[in-house]
């Protein structure tokens, strides 16, 4: 029972991509802990898990609130763990006209996908530095590295997470941190995308052409390998598409 | 005098990079409107081009609120002139390990120098489109493009000023509006380099290897050239740097 | 006449950029050198700026041969002046599918767009260092950056440009010999284009959008711009495009 | 035993990274063919996979020549099994001041380094699109990205790699054959960095810091990796370097 406590904490975690993440974790051991803004959502996949014999956590955390994130990450390693491992997955897609995009709308995506990626990232690497060693990953977008027209406030948020990833890589990898940021330049392959192109074009999910749409679990994997490199050869960005993906 | 009222609003407008791109424009044939925090800090650029025979005007704002934003450009658009072109140079360079960063420094670093510039960004360009032409130029820095490490709140900021400047080149330009962002990979030849310079290592001004850094002259002689050239060959971003620049 | 001998070279000077850049060049007071295959073809044109005033030559020359090209420096340096700018402007666009794509045509890509492009560049500036000043400009296209379906070739040869581009620039700059790469992301207008336009989709020339291509004399300002640029503040790359492209 | 012909191409595999990837790919089910000029020098690898029960087989190649690489192809195909896999790793590293780098130079880093990654992604892809699946991995390094002083050979043949690979990729993706490229952004941990680093600086192996070169057995997983994506979340590009490594 050496490992039982390898813990894994997932921020931002809703039912798409974070549940992925958590099962592929799980599955490989750790103790998890999901945080989202309503820990009740968590309810269902904390079952999930728990049956299949794994530590699962569920918690509540506003990831824009500084004192949410450091209770967050002080709770997680008093009662669960050493944080070996932290995904930070909030910010939500928007597209609108610039000037359509309000302050407050550039405000709140900034305030989702990036301020907060900065609270969690420094944060969990402050315990991992303790621990002299951990990985922290951040997900990215087509929007991480393309500002598209409709998408001032989005991408601003996106790039701005990357700089924080690239900077914390950078001084971070030498103290033994893994800082990785995953570009997915694909839709994700989830009940909310399935509504979008229902309500877009009318497209039923089972129209969608198999494998057109990134599946989550792949995207856990991505995760998964980046955790597994050892401190020798460190990934920081890799992309992930679709095979049928335009690029 | 056909075009007496061809005006440049700049906003963010120091000693440095601000004054020289006034004079630049100024010598140019515009009605140039400086806008900062202070209005009183303009006073001896205004009476310097106002002896050259210029028209100058000088504005306070905080460029970090949406209403101050938009009442400057109404001002100038009522009392100046349309506002053909309009740089956005806010944004001051700061470095800190990453877990001396707070969230108010991280804050603060991104809403002057990222969301300021959407805000102006946004509002020039309003008028901008009324007019059926404009041009908006944006001020990006090495940290623009590299996180560096120490470099977390800056970069971040920097890397968002970037995606703004994207979507908007993307969104505008086919209605004739040219957006620009100039990647100034330098040190800037100013008081304020020489005067940490002369904090860091004792070096006095006048130590200084000539052409070893960017004078505010050549910044606003590039930003001038961009605004100049024809609706078939717009730049949308460009580097500079001293020949001696490692990179 | 003290500036009589400023002498520009201009290597793959066709009827369109070539032709544009030695009119600007020409304008500006530099006696102009078009090298091209076959110099016949040059001859309407040295005929126009000689009418105009205009100091110029016509050199053929494979830019493929390394002596070809030592011989045209050599020539142009005894008989001319000293080279203070030279352009290099080979390579042409093709397409294919890459199992359509023979070695021939991939060698050939290359030897024209890329290894000429070396051998122009180390050559004429073997001459700068000796003057200990000059600028080399090199011609890029999106392809320089991007490599889309159907462009192995192409793309890998103008990657290739680029970085010879990048290296001579790191190296040469502190030696104040300007290397800049204009990454040119349009259509360019000429009658080339127009040709290609009309077979392709039958549009005629009348009917192309204005300013939907760029024009070889804008292309020739951002040249001469670049080559204007004080040592303290390089451009080593931009880029250009019509106001109404979609990138 | 259904697997037992699922083949592996290593295409410039010498001791160092090749060696390394067919132990990975062996390991994993393969049957890996190891192509390099001189298969004698592969004898040792094969003996040591074989006796661990493996189906290795060497060839020999010059992957500069057409005919060869097709050849080279279609034995395997007839005599070990359908190419599933493929790795171009042939190039070498060559640093030399611009005016000291020959056109033989020049010619051959890229005649190694990217015209032959052409030839062996074009006939291996030939093979891979005929079984209706494949995976084509290049092998990058940080010249693949920066023109670095000193490398305008090497840097140029890497880049042009680069493109090939994005042109295949966005080509090839639709139809099932994964191309993918390694930015290898490190030191490889193998003899022959030993000797360099003994000779340039006089450190013996045993004073290396521990990871701080890449080991070959990390790029090998990185490959491995890549090679196990399903369809619907494709990596094409991922960096790899040591925690220590200043970028």
């Amino acid at each position: 029972m050496v490992e039982t406590n390898k813990t894994a904490l997932l921020v931002g975690a809703g039912d798409a991509i974070g549940a992925a993440v958590a099962r592929r974790f799980a599955a490989g051991g750790y103790a998890v802990c999901i945080a989202r803004r309503d820990p009740a959502k968590s309810s269902a996949l904390v079952e999930e898990l728990t049956r299949a014999g794994s530590k699962v956590h569920a918690f509540g955390v506003d990831a824009r609130r500084e004192n949410e994130v450091q209770e967050l990450c002080e709770r997680v390693e008093q009662n669960v763990g050493p944080i070996e491992v932290c995904l930070f997955n909030a910010g939500s897609n928007v597209k609108k006209s610039l000037h359509e995009t309000s302050d407050k709308l550039f405000f709140k995506a900034w305030e989702l996908a990036c301020f907060a990626g900065f609270l969690v990232g420094r944060e969990a690497t402050r315990h991992m530095l303790r621990h002299g060693r951990g990985t922290m990953l951040f997900t990215g977008a087509t929007a991480s590295v393309r500002g598209g027209s409709g998408f001032a406030a989005f991408a601003s948020a996106k790039f701005g997470l990357r700089a924080v990833a690239q900077a914390m890589a950078r001084e971070l990898g030498p103290q033994n941190v893994h800082v990785a940021h995953l570009l997915i330049d694909a839709g994700v392959d989830s009940p909310a995308i399935h509504q979008r192109m229902k309500a877009a074009s009318g497209i039923d999910a089972s129209e969608i052409p198999p494998d057109s749409l990134t599946r989550t679990s792949s995207i856990a994997e991505a995760y998964w390998y980046v955790h597994q490199q050892s401190r020798d050869g460190w990934s920081h960005e890799l992309d992930l598409r679709p095979s049928v993906e335009k690029w």
